[in-house]
């Protein structure tokens, strides 16, 4: 096999409940990326979208991921890579995880399997570093492995793949604004008080126990935020009124989406869903926000070969 | 029915990963509470143990507990309490949570289950806070409940009932000193960084994962406390051999139960617990240090009626 293309999907990470350790992998919205095998060493990328992205292979995240790939294999021969960008940059539903996962799972396709789906995060998350000045695999895991991912630990790679309930949905609205992973992560306290962690890890533990029993009030108790949003949310145009809307709608709850602008809403049921999506998009257009926004299953598979 | 008589276990909580929300019922060791109705009203306990705990019911979790009780309930009788501690004040296996929810769960039989199975593990907390100085359920919900117990929420009491794997066991060494809970709490630093706030919550959900999914590799993994246990464990004399001596003879993991001193450590396997138990006590045999030692199974029931 000589070329390959993949599908790498966005993903949204944190779920209000999981701050920097849980991911789930979406169905809608993805890079497109394509990567033939070339006669000279090395790596080359071509961008063939409107984002702008630089092509040096040292300032772009798939670059430096596939980089970081290469140097733990010798071969002699190299990659072009091409790509185009179905996620916005600086949206918050993980665009450079797209862009690096799918990267470096495409060209372990062309190296016919060489490394595992450990290593693949492991890469991927040298791209994360560099665009968000550190290490974190939420949104690279449940792009590689599908699914919902808890990363147990970065420093001895460690995730665990978690069950999606079938009928589980997520509404995504994103504001047309841009907020760099770097500087909402600035805004994050260095510290919190003992008892919100407490409250913050309980709630995380149930959710990951409403995931396997199915207990979707559970699940909308648990997925609450008292440590970042408050402070994130002041990034976001309308997230007050966004969030009050959707719970008034039908969601299970709605937080902020990795770092944002992205809000997601989960629900359970299709029409709720759509209800959802409506009510948030009147209110947007009425107060004249420019956004983007779609419904998304949860994405067992992850990456997908295209051809 | 006018008496009854009740055996209200013992339990260990936090489990190293979930500060002041996990809880976990033993099977060994416990108080023996008997209830009669009495035709005056109000209450009046007697102890029939050698712990020297005081018998007026403002001084007494199960007095304080039963009061928070009988506010709730408009009734022209009263009760007597006949208390007999199967485990030590101070000792960090739930002693004072086993006097207070063994004894509203008793009361609660004589009234025909007017409570709910909440409603006592909030009567129960006010026995709890009275002894450490802080609401917290975390051993009231597994006495009451059985099993191994996640306390979501306090304020709003919310509670889940977490799976307990049928071959998992817990071995407890109480090394033969008193801790009060109150002093225990107090070296708890009151602020955590986030990154450790991060890996602590992940090796919560990762250890709620394991129960579900029976991965004890995982469970090995995740039964990880880095915030209070470096703290705590300077007031435990030989914590660090008995950890050690724990994990190399084949333990699961090994810890602080509750506020200490009493230190547990988790099995999988029978053989394993028998190893583990010996090998610790020969060490502290060495090191002439008293204990109280014992292997227990999850109590999936909780309190249990003797007749």
């Amino acid at each position: 096999m000589d070329r390959i293309k993949v599908f790498s999907p966005g993903s949204i990470t944190n779920l209000s409940c999981g701050y920097d350790v849980l991911g789930v992998c979406l169905e809608n919205r993805g890079d497109e990326i394509e990567v033939h095998k070339s006669i000279s060493k090395g790596i080359e990328i071509e961008s063939i979208d409107n984002y702008n992205i630089s092509n040096n292979i040292d300032e772009n995240v798939a670059g430096i991921a596939a980089q970081a790939m290469l140097k733990n294999i010798d071969i002699d021969f190299g990659f072009k890579i091409i790509i185009n960008k179905g996620i916005k940059p600086g949206s918050g539903i993980g665009s450079s995880a797209a862009s690096s996962a799918g990267t470096v799972y495409a060209i372990n396709q062309l190296l016919n399997s060489h490394f595992d789906n450990l290593d693949l995060v492991r890469f991927s998350m040298e791209g994360e570093n560099f665009v968000s000045g550190s290490y974190h695999a939420d949104n690279v895991a449940p792009i590689i492995l599908g699914g919902i991912t808890l990363v147990r630990s970065i420093s001895d790679l460690d995730i665990i793949k978690l069950p999606s309930p079938k009928s589980l949905e997520v509404i995504i609205i994103r504001p047309n604004i841009e907020i760099k992973t770097s500087d909402s992560r600035r805004v994050v306290k260095k510290k919190v008080k003992i008892e919100k962690m407490v409250q913050q890890s309980a709630n995380l533990g149930a959710f990951i126990s409403s995931l396997y029993s199915e207990d979707f009030d559970l699940m909308s108790r648990s997925v609450v935020d008292e440590i970042v949003e408050p402070d994130r949310s002041m990034l976001i145009p309308e997230f007050e009124s966004i969030k009050k809307i959707s719970t008034e709608s039908g969601a299970l709850s709605c937080g902020i989406s990795g770092s944002g602008p992205s809000i997601f809403a989960l629900s359970n049921n299709s029409e709720t869903s759509k209800i959802i999506l409506n009510n948030v998009c009147s209110h947007l257009d009425k107060v004249k926000i420019d956004y983007d926004s779609f419904i998304s299953k949860v994405n067992p598979k992850g990456i997908k070969i295209l051809d």
